[in-house]
């Protein structure tokens, strides 16, 4: 199928112009490792078109030379899923050009842009109008909107307002035949059939290319409280969520949990950092609740009366409320900084994984204590957002073990059996990362095989000759591993 | 593919007893039109199987004898999705006899329950446990949770919780191969693919049969207000409700619109209403803000000045407010009664249809003048979901005229014509109640062939032999009229 690649990128090249494709090795080397740096792949080239049009009359050349086409966003991902193969055969294509707002509806509080939009110039945009765009997270300066869509991203904010899927209203995006699926106008009701939307969101680019999407925007922050609080077990934790759930209702925006064991790491990372409670506690809580200007004036009572309730109840040990922003952000500092400060501790495997919200309590306990009995030396933590039921779980390697081998060996084992015990459990081992060829064989190894054909069956159907991000989440039943 | 009918049914009766399978021409009677009278069909048999794994294995055993499938609720559909056609070849597949609730968790507000449970069940075992399901619409007594999964059925809660997709948390279905997807498990974020629960949610059949629901419940109401509001346009009708939004947030539950015109046909259908306000007004708005226990005792007063408000704005002419529960469900008699009042006046073509909702105050005016323009004589009313953009668009046949000859004839143009401005206008022609026999040739006369596209290659995936409600929805393109 594939029959010359110089035909194939001369033709790309007239296609795309000069600042649309590279073939470049200094100028490529940086997209083809992820971030994290534990995928690196070989790609013909580089291209970043400029339009819709030019990605699908890119795909349309792609389909007619056979060659694979790796999307990619903001390379902020976490499962490699954007990091093409080590066969140098496919084409990369980044939407880092397309990045304008086509459409901004202030009153209806909506904004459609292109997908290669970053995430924090988003909030700009949204921010410059008294509006906010409600999901973020730690990467919000590469990720964009395209990348956030294609795996559904979460954060912090998923609690009060859902995972990405949640926040699109309308799509744009180019199948593998080079056609243009054009969904972009809002609807509040639409029943005209499935709903093709959805099955784009979340597909990891192995369905369509996102070219761009309608984003719902909500009312500006006026006010947030944050609430630092110490709690003797994650089971009384989900109690307080709880508790916080009832008195708080939509204003809670963010419940996350730290160990004793983190709080510590961080405040040993980051020399700046203080400790919001004095006292020793087994876990922390950072609660956070938001109002828009209708609720702001009562939000501070609201908050301080429902931990004062908490406490009452026995539910809480100590609390602490940030007095202004500036506390605010402090806090957030330290549960932002758990993850760098449990890396430094030194090489560990990290699982993104969720259950069942209420059944996280007891499933970290039992996961923690089989991974330290069967690996002894690991140390578990878990940290995270509880109120999603969405736990890191990281398994921290002996002090002294050489990374490289560690990972290879032990931390496979180790990775094994998370995994096994997170879908005994009924849950997900990839509650918001993604599988892309990370986790593309442990799905396949643990996933239902109902789910597991269907997901085939509609890959198939709609990339029948496997050129949208081959090797990633979804693979013929013949590839897989 | 079809051997015998008399063997399929024999192996049929066996699998299931005499409680689960009937071919009485009486018993079956019933469920071969729908429940407005507009579609009839034959079938084999009427199969009633009690269980999931009955489900399983008589889809495996229509797969084996080539036996298409029609999946029936309540049989109160709006679009013939329920009724098989006129061949007789098909066996419809009643999920009444399960309807129980598995697993009710009411501190996580979750229940769990077989998709042959009645609406008006649910709501109740909600209401027994302090909770509600917030869905609800005219047909609670019969429509089924199967059925309001496959057509993603809508009501006047979308504008506060979304249509059906918003409340399902997990799914179980059996598949054309009699495989089940079980993903009844709530995860609260789940990234391991695509999300195949979003694709049989509004597939009305076509792609599973949905047995089972897990449902998410939220606190029960403590308090209600509903204001009865005056406006001059529907364009003031939109202001007014951005200004609500601003001012009531999460409190406003429904935004509903009527236009002089049906608020009479209502006071002459019913003898007993009263008219809300006095005067003569072009348009009536009902406002509803509901709150739990939390809001109670401050939502009075936030709508009084919410109303307030738009009144100095100039947005609202006159108001009133329901003192008590009586008058909210005496403003809601009225509002629910426009349908069946406007359908006493005579013949009518119903369209159920949406567009941006900022672009529908202008729409309905333009359509409305467009058509009466066209087909003189004929009245054109508006009424419904202005805050989710989706009015029901009728257009009432000149007295006197012989129903059955006018819709097959001056009532088909209108509805072509109407379907050709509401896709003029980006809106879609089924806002919530679906495609199924009713307006599958319209989707394939006007929908994005893209769209189309995918539609059917999923279908085909999914259901390679078109066993799964045949005729409904997707049509191979081969069938297409």
């Amino acid at each position: 199928m594939f029959a010359d690649p110089a035909a194939f990128l001369a033709a790309a090249a007239d296609l795309l112009g000069l600042r649309g494709l590279t073939t470049d090795p200094d100028l490529l080397a940086p997209w083809l490792t992820d971030w994290r740096g534990r995928f690196t792949g070989r790609a013909l080239g580089l291209a970043s078109p400029a339009s819709t049009a030019e990605v699908s009359a890119l795909v349309r050349l792609c389909a007619e030379h056979g060659v694979p086409i790796v999307p990619q966003g903001g390379n902020s991902g976490m499962s490699g899923g954007a990091t093409p193969d080590g066969t140098g055969g496919a084409l990369l294509l980044s939407l880092r050009r397309m990045d304008t707002v086509r459409r901004f509806d202030v009153e209806a509080r909506r904004i459609t842009c292109d997908a290669g939009m970053i995430l924090e110039n988003l909030h700009h945009a949204a921010e410059a109008e008294g509006l906010r765009f409600a999901l973020t997270l730690g990467g919000k300066g590469s990720a964009t909107v395209g990348g956030l869509i294609s795996t559904n991203a979460g954060g912090t904010q998923v609690l009060r307002h859902g995972s990405m899927r949640a926040q699109v209203l309308g799509i744009e995006a180019v199948l593998a035949d080079g056609s243009v699926y054009d969904a972009l106008t809002p609807l509040k009701k639409d029943n005209r059939g499935f709903d093709l939307k959805q099955l784009l969101i979340g597909s990891e680019g192995t369905l369509g290319i996102v070219t761009a999407a309608t984003l719902a925007l909500v009312p500006a922050v006026a006010e947030r409280v944050v609430a630092w609080c110490a709690v003797p077990s994650l089971q009384v934790a989900r109690r307080l969520l709880l508790h916080c759930d009832d008195a708080l209702g939509t204003t809670l925006e963010g419940f996350e949990v730290m160990p004793r064991a983190s709080v510590e790491a961080v405040l040993n990372y980051l020399p700046t950092a203080r400790a919001p409670l004095a006292g020793d506690h087994a876990w922390h809580v950072l609660v956070e609740a938001v109002a828009d200007k209708a609720g702001a004036a009562v939000l501070r009572d609201q908050v301080e009366a429902a931990i004062a309730g908490a406490f009452e109840a026995g539910l809480v040990e100590d609390a602490v409320f940030s007095a202004n922003e500036a506390q605010a952000e402090a806090f957030w500092t330290i549960r932002d900084s758990v993850a760098p400060a449990e890396r430094a501790k030194g090489p560990a495997m990290q699982h993104d994984i969720s259950v069942p919200v209420e059944l996280m309590p007891d499933f970290v306990d039992h996961a923690s204590a089989k991974v330290e009995a069967a690996f002894p030396g690991v140390e578990a933590v878990a940290f995270g957002h509880l109120g999603d039921g969405n736990v890191h779980f990281h398994a921290i390697a002996p002090a002294g073990s050489d990374y490289v081998s560690w990972q290879e060996t032990t931390g496979k084992e180790i990775s094994s059996l998370v995994n096994d015990m997170v879908t005994e459990w009924g849950g997900s081992i990839s509650a918001e990362h993604g599988i892309g060829q990370l986790k593309v064989g442990e799905l396949e190894r643990l996933g239902d095989p109902v789910a597991l054909a269907m997901l085939r069956q509609v890959k198939q159907a709609l990339d029948p000759r496997g050129l949208l991000n081959p090797g990633k989440l979804v693979r013929p039943a013949a590839q897989a591993g």
